[in-house]
Formats: structure tokens, C-alpha cells, sequence
């Protein structure tokens, strides 16, 4: 029988160029999380199915999770989301842990999707929350951060925006404006998550079973809001109460700062009918070749319920690295992968210099350069095409007869400068591959 | 419905302090890697059961691994170990890398285990292979990539050792001294590997089983080595063929090195009936209370034939976090985690100096200071408590005198100096803090 050498269906097999490009994403995402103050936290790869039950929509627990009986018969699955993971972590330490805290996490998830463009079964996904702080001013720097780590990528106002909503501003909505009971509001929900996604049409027939032709005026007017400004203008021209939105507050800090080029407002995001309950946002690319979401998140209030504990105000957003890995390809932000990182290859042409060979990478390396050792000898013809080939910058030679005269020969593969070094003096060796510094 | 706040058996949640110490675990084992040249990889969470099967013992397959039925009728494993799925990579691309090639992971892994000391379900694994290399070198180099990372942690030949064997010596006492047939030495495979964990008593007796009397004098002589030196003399006297093991000419370069010191001959050591071929190493914890295994690995040179693929030699071993840690532990290598890595706390006393607050944090952050903002107003006499609950070294103030006058007072927390600054002077500020750094 002959095994298959390809990966399992939707899986990524990460070889070192495609493994190097992932630590170039995640990299930034730990700086930055180091900048922002937001500490690393991760969780087990399974949870009993229970906890997903308790608080997903049924749509991920009926379909999409990588759920199985354990030997032990309890029902677990392959985390499909960090959202329950953290909420029960939290909701075992939130008591004691002085507020705000900060916590990001950069794990691996499944879920069982037909693998296309931007989505994949198994995924990365970076996941940031800060815990009982005030909705705007938590929800300001969870943006900030998010514009700050795309950013650092290269990315620019051209590249992507930042859609905002208030969950808070819908419901008032609804039931101030539109006057609509809880059942209809749920229904026009999902009309509002879709409406970008359906032809106009389709959109008028969904709005008139649920709407009367007055409420649909309105409601219309909702959604052809285009900035921060129309809906300020909208809430008091309607007469809607929105003291309990931390939206305007939010706006204000927004449009004193930096990333202000970043935001907008958006009617149509409600991020579905997920967990939030404040404001809400979603990171859209604006390349014409590629107009998805990267990231999405918002302000949430009651993540403990399910573990009878009380509220905590939270804000946090999720991006996936295959989405963000397509946004930065085609931008090309993705960052040209040297094949070695070695500083120095060592080689060696006679099998009596070998134990000086080692000895001199054991060295080195105690002094942190890295080093490629060739293992064996090699023909001092050949050096010069290896070196090349692996697009290591520096070599270093062994022969006999440097070895007599204890000398070594370091070579500058880009200067085509070289110069025989005492195999001793570490220092003068490094001195010449990395210059003063 | 109350939902447990507990992880899934065996399962770790990773709180930021226990995420620090994983950090610095995997942060050498990162800097080890580059420094030796290997390249980074990854595998999938889940591969097809057959890959399993085709090259693992029966033990794993039946009772460890987390396999089920995945919803479109594949029988799949959560990954119990990396080689299958490294062999599998390459396989893949073998043929037309430059040999030898180096290859690294820290991934994440999943066992049906009891939960216990230095066993859980879930663990981390650090796998390191050389492929294409000479099995001596490659030995030599795995082993001392091995000893710079445990010596990285701040390890010393006090607390660890290496014990190395050779299945090919192994395959020749059997064959040449003992002459026992494959069945036999099957079986006495078996018990070399249990001879450590069993008394004298029940190891005669296992042994007494298979062999004769006169059998037992050579097996027992052979239990008996204790060393390189024992060994090539047993080899001498016993008239054994050891022409086909790289051991002498590993020892010769061991002999020559700085890792000498860790390195010992075990002749139990067999790493039970894996897929190794030659070389066979397991370091130990030589702590009285710890006396266990930290890793594993050897030589191999059959991993791809279950593809059918030609021969690839390769020398590689393992290391779980899980043992890595207790290691360190019981050594009191662990280093002190601190509870914030932010370099400065910006707190502002009145509600018009958040702006200014939110700009100054951007602002250090662009200049890639880490920076934790205090969200909200605080009391001037609850700063200081809470720097150093945090444990933050400088605190920058501002208040609406300072504002007036464009100042902000940056704090030394531990000298208590302070000194008014410029709020737009940001590398002044950025001195006051790092030094001339």
C-alpha cells in the first residue's frame, strides 16, 4: 500500500519558505501586542462540545466543528474559535485579576469547510480582548491596535478600512423607530448582515415581509447612512435615544487620533448574531481583486452568563492568517523569503581539518553567530556555487595547509573580498562577517 | 446549565504567567535552530489514520491517538507525533532539495494518556532532523544542537546526560555473538528496552526465556558496558563485526568536542522498536526526584518507504514541553517571570488630558516603546500603587497644569527621580527611559 504525501483536505503542509512567511505575520502581531501592553495567553486544542453548545450559533456546532466521542465517551471538538476558550478562562480568574487586563493569542483551529480563497479547515488565528475597561475608550485601542499591526506590515489607508456599527444605535433603531417587536428585530438582523451580500432586489423582497411600507422608509434610511456625521445627523432628526451607546464618545477619541483615516461607519455591520453588544466592526480590504473581511470583533457584555458569573465588559477581534496572508500578497506586502538566515557557511576541504571545522561553529555559535557547517569535505571548487545557492553572505575555509599555519580564509560572498583570520580570534572573525556591530 | 470553567482533561490553559515561561522555552529552542541553521516547518493538526498505521507501533494506534470519523467519512487522528507527518513532507520534496537539509518544528500534539508527572494529553513537541548527511556527522551535530539548547537554559552536565547506542551494534551482538534468529531478537529487543524499569529478579527471568545459559554470560556481559571504551573492547574480544556502525566514528568526533562532557555509552538504550536504524540517543534528568527522560531521537534511513520512496538518511529527535519543563523546574532553571513587559505606564489625571494621552502612547509606540495606557482618569495617589503592582518601571503623568504648559512628568519608579518633558519632545522621552540605549 502506498500512502498519499499530500496533506488532509483543507490542511497546509508549512515548508520553511511558507513557515518563514508565518513568522514574518506573527511576528508583528507579538511586537505590537508587546507595544499595546497585551499579554499571551493560549488554551487547549479541544473543549467538551458542551461549552461551544453553550454559546455559538447553531450554524458552527451543526456543521463546521471537528467534533468526536474521546475515549473516555465525552463529547469534544477541535476548537473552532478562541471566543469560549478565553470567556472560560476568564470567567476563572476575572475576580482577582485587576482590571483592565489584555490578552492576545495566536493558535490553531479547524473547521470543516470547503476549502476555498481565504478559507481553509485549519487556520491561525490571532485573537485580541481587553477585559473591564469603558466601551469607547477599550474599543479606541483595540482599533488602534489593529491600524497599528496592519501598519506594520506596510499596509495604508489605500489598502483597507475599518467599518464600525453600534449594536446599541440598531437596537434603538428598532425599537424606537421602527417600533418592531423582538421577533421581527431578530429577522431584520439577519437582513441587515446579509444586505451587502444580495442583489437590491432580493434585499427590497426580504425587507417588505418583515416591514410596512412606512417602516421601510425608515429603515432604508438606516442604510443608506454613509459616515459617523449622517447617522449624528439621522439620531436627532429621528429623535432616537441612543444615551446608552458608547458610540459618540467612541467617534470623539477617533477623530482626534491618528487612525481616524482608517474608520468608518458602516449600518450594515452587525457581525450577525454573534455575542456583542456594543459597538461592532469589521476590517474590509479595499483591493478590487480581493474584497473580503480580514478581521472583524466588537464590545461584549455578558461572555460569562454561560458560567453563571457576572458581567464583564469586554472588546476584542479576531484576524485569520489565511485572509490576512491573501490581503498582504495582494498588496504585495509579503516580504521577499531569503532561502538561509546562516550569516556564515564553514567548510572544510581535508578530512583532517573536520575537528577543527566543529570546533570553530561550536565557537561561533557560542557567540551567536549562526552558522551552516558543510558536513564532510568538499571540493574548494564547489564552495563558491554552495554558498551562492543558499544565499549565505560569508564563508569561511578550511585547509590543511591554513590549518599549519593556524589560519583561516573568511570570505565575502558579495564583495568578493577575503581575508585569512587566526583561527583563534573569534572576535576578528565576527568583526569581519558582521562589521562593527 | 452551568458550564465547567475547567480545561479538558490533560489539557493546559496557558494564563499569560505560564504562557511567559512556555516563551522562553521555545524562544531558545528558535534561537538554537537559526543558529544551526535549521529551517522551520510545520505539518497539519489532523492527518489520515493510514499514515499512522503504516509507520507507527501498534501501542499509538490503538489506545493513544485521538482518531475518529470526520464528516465527510474519513478516518483521521489529531497528530500524536511529528515524523509521520515529516516524513510526508519530505517526501514530497526530497529529490530536489540540496542535501543535507535541516528542518525544525514546535508544534502541538495529542495522546489518550492518563494524565501524570511529566504526561499529559496535550503537549508541545520540539522536533529536530537532518536529512541527507552522513550518519556520524549528522549524530554529532543533532546532539550538539541538543546540548547548546539545554546548556542555553543555563543547564549543566550536573543536571543532564546523553546516552547513546547503536542499533546496528545492537543487530550484531544478536546476530554474530548471541546468533539468535529475528524472532529472538525481537523479543530481546523488548527487554533491553525494559531492563531499567524492572527488577533483577523479573529481568533474569524475562531473559532466561529466550536465551541459553551460555547465551546469557555474553548478553549479560554486553549489559554490562558502561562505556566507549568497555564497548570497543567488548566488540574486540567478541570478535563482532561492527564494520557497518558509524559509532567509532562518532565517538572519535564526541572525543574532540566540548559536548564530550555530556555524552555517554548505554547499552539498554534502543528507543524500543521505532522506525531508528542506527544511532539512538535519550537524555536524562539526573535530579533525584526527575529521573526520566527528556528526549530522544537516532538515525533512520527507511521513513519514506512506506511512500515509496527511495532511502533518505536522517538523524532527528524529540522533546516535549511537558518534560522540558519539569527539567527546568527541578533545576530552578525557570527564570522569573515578571508580571508586565511594558516599559512605561501613561496615566492622565482629567478628562481633557486623554487626547493628549492617546497621542503620546501612538506616539512612544511608533517609536517602539512599550507602552501601557491607563484607560480613564486616575487619582494622582493611586498612580504609584498601581506601577508597581504592575510592575512597570517609569510612569508618565499628565495633568492640566502640565498640559497648559505642554509638559508631561515622566517617573523613574525605582529612583523615584522624576523630570518634566516636552509632550512632543519623544525622543527626549524616549531617553529619559531606555538610557542612551
Amino acid at each position: 500500500m502506498t500512502i498519499t504525501k499530500k496533506p488532509y483536505k483543507g490542511c497546509r503542509d508549512f515548508f520553511p519558505e511558507l513557515m518563514k512567511e508565518r513568522s514574518f505575520m506573527f511576528d508583528k502581531m507579538h511586537e505590537v501586542s508587546e507595544l499595546f501592553s497585551y499579554e499571551p495567553y493560549d488554551g487547549p486544542l479541544l473543549e467538551e462540545v458542551e461549552l461551544y453548545l453553550a454559546k455559538s450559533g447553531e450554524e458552527l456546532i451543526g456543521e463546521q466543528i471537528y467534533d468526536f466521542i474521546d475515549k473516555g465517551k465525552r463529547h469534544v471538538s477541535i476548537r473552532p474559535e478562541m471566543t469560549p476558550t478565553v470567556a472560560r478562562m476568564a470567567a476563572q480568574v476575572y475576580r482577582e485579576t485587576p482590571k483592565p487586563f489584555r490578552w492576545y493569542s495566536i493558535s490553531n483551529f479547524m473547521r470543516y469547510e470547503k476549502p476555498q480563497r481565504g478559507r481553509l479547515r485549519e487556520f491561525t488565528q490571532l485573537n485580541v480582548d481587553i477585559f473591564g475597561a469603558d466601551e469607547h475608550l477599550a474599543s479606541f485601542e483595540i482599533l488602534d491596535y489593529f491600524c497599528t499591526l496592519l501598519k506594520s506590515y506596510g499596509a495604508t489607508k489605500d489598502m483597507f478600512e475599518v467599518q464600525v456599527n453600534d449594536r446599541v444605535i440598531v437596537d434603538c433603531v428598532f425599537k424606537d423607530l421602527l417600533k418592531i417587536d423582538k421577533e421581527k428585530s431578530l429577522k431584520l438582523y439577519k437582513v441587515i448582515d446579509k444586505s451587502k451580500k444580495v442583489a437590491p432586489d432580493a434585499l427590497d423582497k426580504m425587507i417588505s415581509e418583515i416591514l410596512s411600507d412606512k417602516q421601510i422608509v425608515d429603515f432604508k434610511d438606516y442604510l443608506g447612512l454613509k459616515s459617523f456625521d449622517d447617522l449624528a445627523k439621522f439620531v436627532a432628526l429621528k429623535n432616537i435615544d441612543a444615551a446608552n451607546s458608547s458610540l459618540i464618545k467612541f467617534v470623539d477619541i477617533i477623530n482626534e487620533s491618528s487612525i481616524k483615516e482608517f474608520i468608518n461607519y458602516d449600518p450594515t455591520v452587525v457581525r450577525g448574531l454573534d455575542y456583542y453588544t456594543g459597538i461592532v466592526f469589521e476590517c474590509f480590504d479595499k483591493h478590487k481583486d480581493n474584497r473580503r473581511a480580514i478581521a472583524g470583533g466588537g464590545a461584549y457584555a455578558n461572555l460569562l452568563q454561560i458560567f453563571n458569573e457576572g458581567p464583564l465588559e469586554g472588546v476584542g477581534f479576531g484576524m485569520g492568517d489565511v485572509t490576512l496572508r491573501d490581503f498582504l500578497d495582494v498588496h504585495n506586502l509579503l516580504p521577499k523569503i531569503s532561502k538561509s538566515q546562516s550569516e556564515v557557511l564553514i567548510t572544510y576541504f581535508d578530512q583532517d581539518c573536520e575537528e577543527e571545522a566543529f570546533k570553530l561553529a561550536q565557537q561561533l555559535r557560542a557567540n551567536k553567530l549562526k552558522v551552516e557547517l558543510n558536513l564532510g569535505v568538499i571540493k574548494f571548487n564547489k564552495v563558491t556555487k554552495l554558498a551562492i545557492n543558499k544565499e549565505i553572505p560569508f564563508v569561511i575555509q578550511i585547509g590543511s595547509r591554513e590549518k599549519e599555519q593556524g589560519l583561516i580564509q573568511v570570505r565575502n560572498m558579495e564583495t568578493k573580498d577575503s581575508q585569512n583570520i587566526k583561527a583563534t580570534d573569534i572576535k576578528e572573525i565576527q568583526k569581519y562577517i558582521r562589521g562593527d556591530k
